[in-house]
């Protein structure tokens, strides 16, 4: 019945002609190991439909906050951006990290640009309201400006989002990766058929997390409530898949976690 | 009769409806005072023609090498790019400054943009051939890709260069910012009415370098020759006017270093 409705709505796209628009967000697990980074940057260069790569941040920014003095600080597992955190976080997001990515994109032939939210203003955030915990310069997006991306795609660019955003009056945030994959996803979904791709270091959502096996084929958002009630589904995962099923929700025509379809 | 060919020319730009174009490089001396940068900053902005803009670097990167127990490396008052060097520059160019930069003019309603000389393969460079010297990752730019600047400024985007360049092959490279400024004036020389700016510390080039009231409000090439010889000009402004007769020779409409109109 799903596949049914999946070749319907792929025969609808193609129908309607609707591009399609492939956006994948990579994590910090593959920017730390060279040959990885390698390998995910030349099967996604290889996609012909018009696409947008999303990276996190990885182990440099941790190793570089120590050299320079600073202690990183975190409160439930989350980190806190103080103004020299967010230093760091620029300098390794969007300089070391970005044009790294850029560059080695530029060399397979994908005409790469790099970004941040600040550029062209594309992604704005406001600084995260202290309730009780006070996050620091964590921006949480409050608008994303397709124009610009729809220009860019158009002349076959490739953009390229480190996950640093702004405020739009000259403070600069820092931004979690998986959340700008699903707010351009989301942006995007009304003029494009997204696929939305979240890369993991699993084959994809386990029922055990010792057992690679124990991956699903497909989680619907009930199963989720189930699985995450009994334990099964637990911290980390969870605000990952919360953007997965937001994503779904909003109409991204496909929602995946390595190969876990999210329904 | 400079001021009637002046007026003659404006006027034929005019006449042929060719776009303005402002072109203006800042130096490090500007980067690392937050005052002097937020004054520049407000005076580019509100200039409405379509513009861009390249900065330099700054003591921060200095500063961050010897944390990182990097030894700045020095030939002929020049800087030796090694890997862990161009890590550094990439992190502090690219990101910190180049995003500090584009936050800070779009909260002064600029609709800035930044780039490395990678992003859309906008400036494609050469690892500076071994002569005498080897200067590492330094980069000779080779092509100024001219069609995605032109996009984006049609859009009023204001594109925002650091001096990171790469050579298509997966290499980032460290690039002078002048020569950035010069590259990309004289590649857009065809299509605007270019005016190249160089913001410098000084009132513009000096007589006596201990005399602000020295400076000269034109120097034309055959004086430029002159006062090299007699050693009047020496040292770090050599190849900075190089650069700026350069981009006058190549039909850049006006080029100037602070008040110093270069004929």
């Amino acid at each position: 019945m799903r596949r049914q409705a999946c070749r319907l709505y792929n025969s609808l796209i193609k129908y309607l002609e609707v591009d399609a628009l492939y956006v994948l967000k990579i994590g910090g697990k593959i920017l730390d190991d060279k040959a990885k980074l390698k390998a995910a940057l030349a099967d996604f260069a290889k996609i012909k439909t018009p696409k947008i790569l999303v990276h996190g941040g990885g182990k440099r920014a941790n190793e570089l906050c120590p050299k320079l003095g600073i202690e990183p600080k975190m409160i439930d597992g989350r980190r806190i951006t103080d103004a020299p955190t967010l230093e760091v976080a620029t300098m390794i997001y969007a300089g070391l990290l970005n044009k790294t990515v850029v560059s080695q994109l530029q060399a397979l032939g994908c005409n790469a640009l790099g970004l941040s939210g600040a550029d062209g203003n594309v992604i704005q955030a406001v600084k995260r309201p202290v309730k009780t915990i006070d996050y620091g310069f964590a921006g949480d997006i409050v608008q994303v400006n397709t124009a610009l991306l729809k220009t860019l795609l158009q002349q076959g660019i490739t953009p390229v989002f480190c996950s640093i955003t702004h405020d739009k009056a000259g403070q600069l945030l820092n931004t979690n990766a998986d959340t700008i994959a699903t707010s351009i996803a989301i942006a995007l979904a009304g003029e494009y058929a997204v696929q939305l791709q979240f890369h993991f270091e699993k084959k994809g959502v386990l029922m055990n997390p010792e057992d690679e096996a124990s991956f699903l084929r497909s989680l619907t958002h009930s199963d989720y409530e189930v699985h995450k009630a009994s334990g099964i589904i637990s911290a980390g995962m969870i605000p990952k898949l919360d953007n997965a099923f937001a994503a779904k929700s909003a109409g991204v025509a496909s929602v995946k976690i390595a190969q876990t379809e999210i329904l």
